[in-house]
């Protein structure tokens, strides 16, 4: 491609709505522009490496046996409400109307279309198992989007959906899509954590795995062992609950005044009480009814695992005002004794020799509080979120944590869309029963996003081979000079014949310009093009390191070709 | 691909909405499944064909010196309301509000997407010419979709936008998409001719031309001159008028009763009257305002036409009672004398010697009635529906008509949308000066269907080796016999090898189940593995005409990957 020719405008100002580097290095390399909050366009640079990520995507689900297909955008509102998602997926799902008022929504992920597809399709086990697969346009009508491609509404993703006679065989389809998601993330040249996970909106019972580009500016936290395999998000990471201690003599309860503290915080400064000895109670509402959680002063409480303990779909925070009317007291002071409403209390608690709590009177606290002893509770769980130096759950060493860009997310659905539009089978027997499902997404348009966080500098993007937009970049330092521009017009000709995907700077520009501009678009390998050309020399600049060689053209040739073929 | 894997069923019913073959054979053959009214699921076997047009498309776009990119589906209201069209494009346009309240759209085309990106990104005449395409799904909610993917709400469209300095670099661009069309369609193994054709609700001042593939199952009409290269769609196609004959003295106009007539049809049986005497009115409304549209009596009035020749937007007829109240009478007894409103004459009853006219009172006509004579008007032009028959305004020959399938169409835009959103550059003396457009459509995913209306038979789908979903279909007669299960295998191996894709009819069926799905699958090339296996021999069956060769085994091997490499 001739570069006079190629429609990419590069931007020397950094866009004031842009917050992390992919996206700014996105629209100064003229990738993407964005069109409404959220939707953008990908230019012609831009598609180039989307194509390439849907291309290894592709040959990686196929390799692993799945099916391609196509499901369409639009969906009808009844297999949602089929689902019971029509209630439970929230805003983020795009409801509308057709001319003739059928309401009809715009697919942010396709269980219910595939479930639907397979209920028809499917009669015998003689069918299954099945693995199909779409890479497709989704809309997701997110709150707030941000960072770009990362976090668009409208953005690209691979989906596949596995059918199995029985768990045994979704735990071999999982592990096929497992292994082809670490091959894609792998070929695309990115450092990625599969860590456990929380299955969310899309729900199942199996489990389920992300796949996360660590990278500073992940949405997501991550708690890894640096010991043994365990990696999970935060949302769902567990921690080793402190062996209860030697239970020495503990002695009676102690009152004692504490005005003016209403938080962990006041108490530690005001009055000088460690946190980690405090006993934490939030009133929570879950479906309507009110709970309160019973975690550490030290600890948050996971309200993702809180919902699961609970079994409840929603659960918000109470305002003061019904913490007030339900326990006679305020922030600040609530505690678990003598609180007339259900109590769930964290492991961590239930461990706790004695601690310090509220008196649910105001200002008032106590001492000597004994679990167990001086109260007892309705349930008991994990229900605190994890951090860094926490335990790890399986060989005891302090986790670590990272931030993470989720790109991959595999799930064991098992029966929940089957059974909810009863997909189901003959077995051997002629026995009807319910398809095991798993589903699997990758983000296509949001890998673009995370390659460029992982592999850029403050000069521009460092594409991995296998996915930049062209292989090489050739600079010809003056286009006025005619040596310079023959040479590099003939080293566009052999590389391009020769397999390589070269962009041929053609432009009269400075060569400031066209160097910096190179450099951030990115492009693996550059060969300039100069005064040395005389002596039949061009340079290699190899984009990663900077390092610089000085070669003739042939040899130049043949250094660019081998670095493509085995990058 | 070994079928006993693939995610296919066929149907042995013809499903009841199914009106034309290529939904019946898409259907039956599992190509597709409707999810919801004009929305499909394309499923594994229906979508290798669509990834082969696309992949047809793509190549042909590229070597035309096109640039792909990707604008999104959803766009917003503004630009539809900058460009005029958030009015004029009809419900076809699914408008939707987003959780913020904002107002968008579901995009049926881009031109305003594209519009607002080219004034965004260029400025100069030096970023000038460019051609810019992508492939994308798109939605129109068509009032009544039907015909299968023909004529689908959600679907799949190649848009292609030219962007030149000038008219004439405009003519250029738009002929490289011609040929680039042409190529297409023919690499897609079409029978299709290249039609003048109106804009419709694109617009554009340059004129158009869609591509048709010819089929008796078109949904349009289009009028072919079989001595000169005149081929135009009726709604656009124009007849050489008749030369006006010599004026021969005509008689005073003559008054006449013909009660009960309310028709021209009614005037033919019941007074004898022929119709291509008759001078037909009809009363629309144009913009609100009352126009009368003055035909031949065996002639059509052109809506299109009568709308661009008045310049309006919206057109109806009137009803009978607006008739009445306008012209003091009802239908069957307008006539154009001392009609009080606008009247627009077609050329073809300006050229009328005399003819016979409604009096403007019921039951009412004249004989006699000379158009300049007893009538004037205040419009003239060509505003009648051309037909077969007509003679051909380039060279007189009668006109042929043909029914086509529009799989592409190319537009002249002009200044439409460069003007609206003012999309300029600085030309080399640096004046600013607009855009000038041109844009270009094929339906991609409407092509599988045209290719199946004119490769099929009455046993099945019949697919031209190009856009095949797979070569060969090889069919072991009894997968019990070992002999002829193990040839099976090597030749899918063989051929695998070779490059030729292959599907391997390994289940375990009856020899007339595998044949007739073959039938209906339609793959151009089967190879029989049956009982002369013991000899080393093997039957090719060429689906297209039916002929079957017994050959060995390497021979046989030899003939399919000939065949597929220069089919």
């Amino acid at each position: 491609m001739r570069q006079s020719h190629f429609f990419v405008q590069t931007l020397r100002e950094v866009p004031a709505e842009a917050e992390v580097p992919s996206h700014r290095l996105m629209l100064r390399a003229g990738m993407i522009r964005q069109v409404v909050s959220g939707v953008y366009t990908y230019l012609p640079l831009g598609y180039r490496v989307l194509r390439k990520i849907e291309a290894i995507v592709r040959e990686e689900m196929d390799r692993a046996g799945a099916q391609e297909l196509l499901l369409p955008a639009v969906q009808p509102a009844s297999l949602w409400q089929e689902s019971g998602r029509w209630e439970d997926y929230g805003k983020e799902l795009l409801r509308f109307e057709d001319r003739h008022e059928r309401l009809l929504v715009l697919g942010p992920t396709h269980e219910e279309v595939i479930t639907d597809l397979v209920r028809n399709e499917v009669r015998s086990y003689r069918q299954l198992p099945v693995t199909l697969y779409q890479i497709q346009t989704k809309f997701r009508d997110e709150v707030r989007p941000r960072f770009g491609v990362m976090r668009a509404r409208e953005f690209i993703m691979k989906d596949a959906y596995s059918f199995d006679v029985d768990w045994e065989g979704l735990d071999r389809s999982y592990q096929a899509m497992y292994r082809a998601y670490e091959r894609v993330f792998r070929r695309c040249g990115l450092e990625f954590r599969a860590v456990q996970a929380d299955p969310g909106a899309i729900g199942g019972e199996g489990g389920s795995h992300e796949f996360m580009v660590l990278s500073e500016v992940g949405e997501d936290s991550i708690l890894v062992c640096p010991h043994c395999e365990y990696a999970a998000n935060v949302e769902r990471a567990e921690a080793r609950v402190p062996a209860p201690q030697a239970a020495a003599r503990v002695p009676e309860k102690d009152r004692f005044l504490t005005p003016g503290a209403k938080t962990i915080e006041d108490l530690r400064i005001q009055y000088g009480l460690e946190p980690e000895m405090i006993i934490k109670v939030l009133i929570y509402r879950a479906d309507g009814r009110p709970v309160a959680a019973v975690v550490r002063g030290d600890h948050e409480v996971n309200e993702i695992k809180l919902r699961r303990l609970l079994g409840v779909r929603q659960l918000e925070l109470a305002d003061e005002q019904a913490v007030r009317a339900l326990t006679g007291t305020g922030f600040g002071s609530v505690g678990p004794m003598d609180l007339g409403i259900e109590r769930v209390v964290d492991d961590a608690v239930a461990a706790m020799p004695e601690g310090i709590a509220g008196g649910n009177e105001p200002d008032v606290h106590y001492r000597h509080v004994v679990p167990g002893r001086d109260f007892q509770w309705e349930k008991q769980g994990d229900i605190r979120t994890a951090r860094a130096g926490d335990l790890c759950v399986r060989c005891g060493t302090a986790l670590e944590e990272y931030r993470g860009i989720e790109v991959g997310h595999v799930f064991k659905l098992g029966t929940k869309y089957s059974e909810a539009l009863s997909a189901s089978f003959l077995d051997e027997q002629g026995i009807q029963r319910t398809v095991i499902m798993g589903c699997y997404g990758i983000g296509v348009s949001r890998l673009v996003a995370a390659a460029v966080e992982q592999h850029h500098d403050d000069k521009g993007i460092i594409w991995p081979m296998a996915i930049a937009p062209f292989h090489v970049h050739i600079l010809p330092v003056s286009v006025k000079d005619s040596g310079q521009r023959n040479t590099a017009e003939a080293l566009y000709d052999r590389l391009t014949e020769a397999g390589v995907e070269a962009l041929l700077d053609d432009r009269d520009e400075r060569p400031g310009v066209k160097f910096n501009d190179a450099d951030l678009m990115g492009m693996p390998i550059q060969v300039i093009v100069g005064k040395r050309v005389a002596d039949g020399m061009v340079e290699i600049k190899w984009r990663r390191t900077g390092d610089v060689e000085l070669l003739p053209v042939e040899d130049a040739i043949g250094r660019v070709t081998a670095a493509v073929r085995n990058p």
